[in-house]
């Protein structure tokens, strides 16, 4: 049988390849994200070594993705401008071969944001990122490993699943990922973070299995070394943003932990 | 004459027990709140022990206040989908019988923006938070306690006026809470922080009253610990939630100021 | 050949002047800009001294603007609602003599944007801040001091090009300040509160090229002070609204590098 390539010990490293990839060509990463997560999701891009933008208007969101090396669609403010942009930003993405991922926020409450959320699969995001609730609804099933890879292999998108351990899979690779800490969850528009940094790692890495670990790995390491540092849920927003900043490829490779 | 209940001395106890509450049964609390504040007032709650969410779109505001175990209205931004938001949340809120806090910020600089707040005070919030000034554009009276006790009676709605002292009264109950520091007045947002505060509160307290104290109190004790650690607004802003996540029973005890 | 009047060798101290101005007087300076800029923006004007509001409905922006001391048009998120409040802003702000600062962000990026902005400047704002490229959108030319000079020459407007080294010219006068720190291009929004801070400045200096100076000198010095505290862009972004809070016209003269 054939080793996946790459296989999940050598994620680590594949990852401080896109973080320095990231630093040499800041990419520039159109988002259009929430209203809660817009000025943290910018300062985590800036970070990174990317160029967000944020612009949501049709008149001009297909100018700003078709110049932009990736896209993320986030559906935590589901105004009717923003759907517009959307569908406005995924077309000019798939028209161009721009790499998407799509962040398909709180669908576990939302019926007509859910439905929204599946005509966008359609639309194939090389990469989705979400929470177990969120996959629940959109699977039908639970959001174990093997519903999580049976629902990549079945839409030709790799899945992120974010929990107390992440889950990375295309269908036939996969990744579980241990980094992080518990006060990522006391910071709001902390997933939304994560999934704009796969949209900056999918800039840089053409092998969207990779850009999904990557992204999350970049994020969960920075979230252990800002642990350190905080003394509560807003100081450790403060020093996630400082310590990806900082982040080289030797904490990274140190710190993962991959299987 | 009987002795209201509770009394002011017992806020503070009542207080430490729906801090308590908050952090057992995590309650969600649904804000449709301004630009300015969002991002801030999540963190917050959720330093508080709650589960916020924000959206505003009308085709699901709706199942998100069903699902919610408090609302908060705040009027900072007052946009059209906001304004209809608003509409649908209070009637879903009312339907459901979840408590809800209203928070008319800047009335007194906005006419459209007074009526919309008068439209709703009809609709009955639990509480409504706001300045003096603010006050005074709805009552046509000063900010005084008979004034604020009067208007509480007579619209069946807490009134929690802010100021360097808060005073509380539903008509019958009064209370002037003396927590907080002057850096809160530097920070943007923090008046709708107090506004969510008292709406995370309704959803653990059923006494409005108690809750409206509560709130107040965890903002300003949270505000005169974060003062200690702060070099100026923007870390206070850091520290008053790093404050209100560490925040216990005990320090909330000992630091009230209740009258 | 007279002495321009103020020389660049006196904006420090005009600087230190309009400081102090803010601090007694506590201007309103209405902006409606980004919803990236929003908060870092009214944390920031609340830290010079300033009142901030931020509201953009058609119905009560006219209201707001008429009873600011300045006003910020900022072209970041430029959705049909905020242009239709621009044009109410500038509007209002030309009846009442109301002095209004320009942020044309990221046309570059977008045509329509630079459309859009085209027509504000023929409404003559007293200082349009913007960096390099957007300059060349808007100008044709390179943005070198003598095309930004004749730029301002040709609209009636200071124009301050924002840089490693800040240009600023009425088309008369020319300063270059050299304040600042590499951090303050990693946080965003960052330009935008530039921008603020010369809108604050017009509500209290008459002369534009003098405003427009100052504000950049406020920024920039605060940028320094903050970069002596900073692990990195997070913890400067919190730093630099502190060291703003916290500066004096005797820092401000003493680290001034005005040419």
């Amino acid at each position: 049988m054939q080793k996946p390539n790459p296989s999940p010990g050598e994620l680590p490293q594949r990852a401080a390849a896109a973080l320095t990839l990231l630093r040499e060509r800041r990419p520039r990463v159109h988002c259009i994200t929430n209203a809660v997560a817009q000025n943290f999701t910018a300062n985590m891009l800036l970070a990174a070594g990317c160029t967000p933008s944020m612009t949501i208007a049709p008149e001009e969101v297909g100018a700003f993705v078709a110049s932009a090396d990736a896209l993320l669609v986030n559906l935590g403010t589901f105004d009717a401008e923003r759907r517009k942009a959307v569908e406005i930003a995924v077309a000019t993405a798939t028209d161009n071969a721009i790499p998407w991922a799509l962040d398909p926020v709180l669908i576990d409450r939302s019926r007509p944001r859910a439905q929204f959320a599946r005509g966008l699969i359609d639309c194939v995001p090389r990469v989705m990122r979400l929470n177990g609730a969120e996959f629940t609804v959109l699977s039908g099933r639970g959001d174990d490993a093997e519903a999580v890879a049976d629902y990549a292999r079945g839409h030709g998108c790799v899945i992120a699943r974010s929990g107390e351990t992440d889950f990375v899979s295309d269908g036939n690779r996969h990744a579980a990922l241990a980094n992080g800490h518990p006060l990522m969850a006391k910071v709001t528009a902390m997933g939304c973070a994560g999934s704009a940094l796969i949209a900056a790692c999918l800039a840089v890495e053409p092998d969207a299995f990779t850009a999904a670990a990557a992204g999350l790995l970049l994020l969960g390491v920075a979230g252990e070394l800002a642990a350190k540092e905080a003394k509560g849920p807003a100081s450790f927003a403060v020093a996630i943003i400082d310590a990806l900043y900082a982040l080289n490829g030797g904490a990274l490779l140190e710190r993962a932990r991959v299987s």
